[in-house]
């Protein structure tokens, strides 16, 4: 390979931009002589400088940036009516009128054979800049071009879990990039080359320190680090991107030197509008708040007997009058449930919580909800909450960081699992309602709305741990721009990206991809019962790991069966959280979908699926093909051997053999524990301990 | 009270002597008017001391040590022919061919109506004075006192596992007492103490740090620790105990510059003798090394193809110049066993390592073999191991740290397990050959013997955690002076000594510890089974925490049965370790005792027991008896509200409330995994949930 950067480390990411060989588009692409810049703005500046280092790196000879419009083929980018001439007379109003505030236009100019990106704000350039760079780097034609894109979601945030220490919660690569040793870094490159990567993927929004805000951090919004977070409010502001802060409930007592943090007190509510100030002051774009309250032992309103409402809509009136907005998470349920009460369904938690409230959130505060009930399993079903609340923000949460899924020691491409959430017909508004239109906006026409994700990042060499765990950062980052490109599109962009216009490659590692969420399921937790992972770490299989716990998380399988039963006629009444048709399907053991069966169901394990499979022999099959599937991603990597660079190639394999071994273990204790309790054999022989 | 130390804190634990009352035996006491010592020497000077204190406490008056014979009723102390005349006069040579190195005689003279205390080393009379405190009390008539005692087993030792940075492995009553931040403690008070409490209990050995032997205790070997050891090793010289040291293999490795630490080559035999020969000029007296090696990932002899005879020779080698001794653990076994694996039994492993090697230990090593085959839990067979060497020197290790049964939050009293091991008939040499007459070193004529176990001291206040836990280290000392006491006997002694001469107490305090083990027994591992206790922590049920793991610790429950098959005929083997008639009980599900029929064999669910119940039902039965016999302690307890100190009383009764919480969560988990198991009712239709 003629660059090995990412080829041996992976650290460019989907940034490499492999050298366009001369048979492909490279005399094309060489007709672009300069890139034609003449606005003094930050990110226009940077937009100029990523097509110049871009280009330069594709073409092999660096492209100069200038703000002269004349002479030749160039690249033009610019704000509409910003004064580069060739964005003026390139878009007319039509183009203008549709084009949203981040997005934006690129066209060919026929009389100078010029690309001309066009938008109306500084981020709308930079996306347009990238969004060019995309089709270069993946050697599409560009002559000719007509592109208008406008992102679909308002809010495109990524939630870092950071703490002050440099740990972070639930990271499987590596320590944070962002903070060490008590204190935010120094060295913020790294921080750059990440809002590099994330503004090129579509996102806009970045909260830097975990939900979960203990003492040190709680100080982020004293002056003692408001300088420092400025700093790194200042290197995302140069990509477009927002900086927000996760806080602690409880900051005016333990920063505040106040005796209590109720909602409805007077000196409380001062002190979060001072404090607001103070942070505005220093960072005058500052997003606003996340906050994780009354959440797994984390402080929030009720203390004080007050609700979500109160609480939020405090913060929210702080913030207001600075633009500030506060994403007040749902994952709110009883972490100290006793296993032996079978009336409590953690699952109906946050619907039971946050739906008697709508309406009672002022127009700044969102509930970012995840997207599942239960906790970023491999298989649930989606939360009912996200649309059942006609007059509140919503925005949903996706984990880009494979907490349950395989803590990227194992391969699993997470977009097709996204892309079936946001496709869900939640019949909120009858037929049409989907998740994605939900969090869009459009559906309950929100003022604020969107996607949130916890990143997968670390100061690994390659950022996620496993190479090919990049995907799911850049996949989440174009679904949050456009939830309508297909998983295998995005995988194929990140691929070509990531690996150059290699077929083989490409049909390799797509089929790798696009397999791999099955297969993980297939060796994990059937059927959608979840949970059977060790605590604490969550990496590897547990089947009663959870079952006696106070997390309200249980399978409930004994000799007879296995499942939950949260129907509305014999269980928790779950399933009558859902609207119209959903309901009816979850509800009836006949209806319900294999892959949620046992999470809706409590089912003999002779139980005949759709399938045509009983209970038990579909967890005996699916634990056996798992294995051999997941021996097979190792094989089918091996015939990349030589087409990709030897250290990636091998850190790959390394995963990929550990994927195996490790889905081995996964195998043998499922059924080894089902065999034991149902004593029912394999209808194949095959072995089972 | 007229005392509140141990009623209110427990510090001075058995040592508080309570004042006698004047109708009790204060008139007959107040007659010995002073203590009368003529030796110079350090020991018994401590004894002199140990005597005036005490019984200026009983009797609430100063208590003189002179060195004048004449002149009424006294205390006089000596070695036989050390100078005492009254010693001298009181003992003749009958007496004095009886008493051994570590013995006394106890003799009143008529003359002078003294009481004379007289041995053979200075060990002897410290003992002799304990003994007769321990007498005065319990408020015993010393008129006519003739008493003859000698110890029956050699070494009386106790293991520490404490480190360097202040922990103690496996330890539940605070911090060490020794080691604080990576120093050894400067201020050797409650190290004093302690060593009153060991040297009161009859034991005359320590080693102070953990058998897992780190980085930094490593180094205990050197200068840098060396005189810091040896000031700790004369604060226990004064009280007769010698002081022992942890070592890790690897020392030669990691402390010694070489490149191996292979047994056989002469440089690593050389740093060890250059070794041992600073560690005696450090601490003349010095015991030895204590060795865990090969074990739990410790190194040992195995990484260089060597075996344990080799690795522990070459020590011996080194130490034997100075009369030195190893005690080598016997604790080795493959801890990365695969659980699909039927055929590895780790019950196996100490036996089948070690009897091989019988013959091939030098005079000066001690092989020290756990109580039971696995690792001390509440129930177990006895070691096959023990007895089975016949020229080897051997020694058992008992927990008093409650690792397994209850780690100080729940009251078991250990004796009646330890004395049920000591009297077990081993057949090793025939009848007679009892696990007491083999650790006592009579059975084979060994050169050293004894006893060993783990302490379950730290720095809470009053040493223990619980209170009552203070019985347990108690009795070990007891025990290893002389096997024969039994179990109530100690138990009666120390409530005597602990809480006072309360009749009232001695019954329910007597009751409440006899009873103990079974309860613990009862609510948490049925039928010798085992190991159902959370991963790591080992505090709390969790059926199924080790049954998938590396431990080797196994119960193989399923729909069916339970059980492990151990026999010669169908199992591992294991039951064939034993002899004669052990090895046929064991091997007979018919004549296998209950309470280890789970260990030795796998059963249905359905088995009836010798009791005429079904395992199933056992289990259901002893789990619902168990907790209301361990709210019945409480119970019993709450009945001396009033007559101990209310801190004490608080503090038991915290505890106890705790156990019978604690003791519903083993009921509930392990009813409900059974239940959920087999799907058989509990015949009385109890509550399973």
């Amino acid at each position: 390979m003629s660059d090995t950067t990412t080829q041996q480390t992976g650290y460019q990411a989907w940034l490499e931009f492999h050298p366009v060989a001369p048979g492909e588009r490279y005399d094309q692409y060489l007709a672009y002589s300069r890139i034609v810049c003449t606005e003094e703005d930050e990110v226009i500046h940077t937009a100029a400088q990523e097509l110049s280092h871009g280009i330069g790196k594709l073409l092999g000879r660096a492209i100069s940036v200038s703000e002269n419009v004349e002479g030749g083929a160039v690249i033009a980018l610019g704000t509409f009516g910003g004064g580069n001439a060739l964005v003026d007379r390139t878009f007319g109003d039509e183009t203008r009128s549709v084009i949203k505030p981040e997005g934006f236009a690129i066209k060919s100019d026929p009389a100078s054979g010029s690309i001309v990106i066009g938008a109306s704000s500084a981020s709308g350039v930079l996306y347009g800049a990238f969004h060019l760079l995309r089709l270069l780097s993946t050697k599409q034609a560009v002559n000719g071009l007509d592109v208008i894109e406008n992102p679909v979601n308002m809010l495109r945030m990524i939630n870092q879990w950071d703490n002050i220490d440099g740990s972070i919660e639930r990271g499987y690569a590596g320590k944070s990039i962002f903070f060490d040793n008590n204190r935010i870094t120094t060295d913020l490159t790294r921080v750059r080359d990440y809002a590099r990567l994330l503004a090129s993927s579509g996102l806009n929004a970045i909260s830097i320190n975990n939900v979960n805000v203990h003492q040190w951090e709680t100080k982020f919004l004293t002056g003692e680090y408001l300088p420092e977070v400025a700093k790194v409010a200042g290197v995302f502001r140069s990509f477009g991107i927002k900086l927000f802060l996760s806080v602690n409930y409880a900051s005016p007592l333990e920063i505040g030197g106040l005796s209590t943090a109720d909602p409805l007190d007077p000196a409380v509510r001062e002190w979060w509008r001072v404090k607001a100030a103070e942070v505005y002051a220093a960072i005058p774009d500052f997003g606003g708040f996340l906050v994780k309250a009354d959440s797994e032992n984390r402080p929030g309103p009720f203390t004080y007997d007050r609700d979500h409402a109160d609480g939020s809509n405090m913060l929210a009136e702080a913030l207001k009058p600075f633009g500030g907005i506060v994403i007040w998470r749902c994952f709110v349920y009883n972490c100290k449930q006793d296993w032996r009460d079978r009336v409590t369904d953690r699952a109906r938690a946050a619907y039971d919580h946050f739906k008697p409230l709508d309406g009672r959130f002022m127009d700044n505060v969102i509930l970012q909800v995840k997207n599942g009930p239960m906790d970023f399993q491999v298989r649930e079903p989606v939360s009912p909450l996200i649309g059942a609340m006609e007059t509140t923000n919503q925005m949903i949460e996706f984990q880009i960081t494979q907490e349950y899924t395989g803590q990227q020691r194992h391969l699993c491409y997470l977009v097709p699992q996204w892309k079936e959430v946001l496709d869900f017909e939640t019949y909120a508004k009858g037929e049409g309602s989907s998740i994605k239109r939900i969090v869009d906006g459009s559906l309950h026409g929100n003022r604020f709305s969107g996607f949130a994700a916890v990143s997968n990042i670390g100061n690994d060499v390659n950022w996620t741990g496993h190479l090919l765990a990049q995907a799911n950062l850049y996949g989440y980052g174009r679904l949050a721009w456009n939830p309508e490109l297909s998983a295998e599109a995005i995988a194929e962009e990140w691929i070509r990206l990531t690996f150059g216009g290699d077929e083989k490659i490409v049909s390799v590692v797509m089929s790798m991809l696009m397999e791999s969420w099955s297969i993980y399921e297939a060796y994990t937790a059937p059927l959608g019962v979840g949970w059977m992972v060790s605590p604490d770490h969550h990496y590897g299989p547990n089947v009663d790991g959870y079952e006696y716990s106070k997390w309200g998380t249980y399978h409930f399988a004994d000799c007879h069966g296995i499942g939950v039963d949260r129907t509305k006629a014999t269980g928790t009444g779950y399933a009558a959280q859902y609207k119209g048709a959903n309901y009816e399907t979850y509800e009836s053991v006949e209806s319900c979908p294999d892959e949620l069966l046992l999470f809706f169901h409590h089912v003999p394990y002779t139980h005949v699926l759709h399938s045509g499979q009983t209970v038990i022999q579909h967890i005996y099959n699916t634990h056996f093909e798992g294995v051999e599937r997941a021996e097979q991603l190792a094989v089918e990597w091996a015939g990349l051997k030589g087409s990709v660079g030897e250290l990636v190639h091998k850190h790959v394999a390394d995963r990929l053999a550990e994927q195996a071994a490790h889905a081995r273990e996964w195998r043998d204790m499922i059924n080894t524990y089902f065999f034991r309790k149902s004593g029912i054999a394999d209808a194949l022989g095959r072995t089972i301990y």
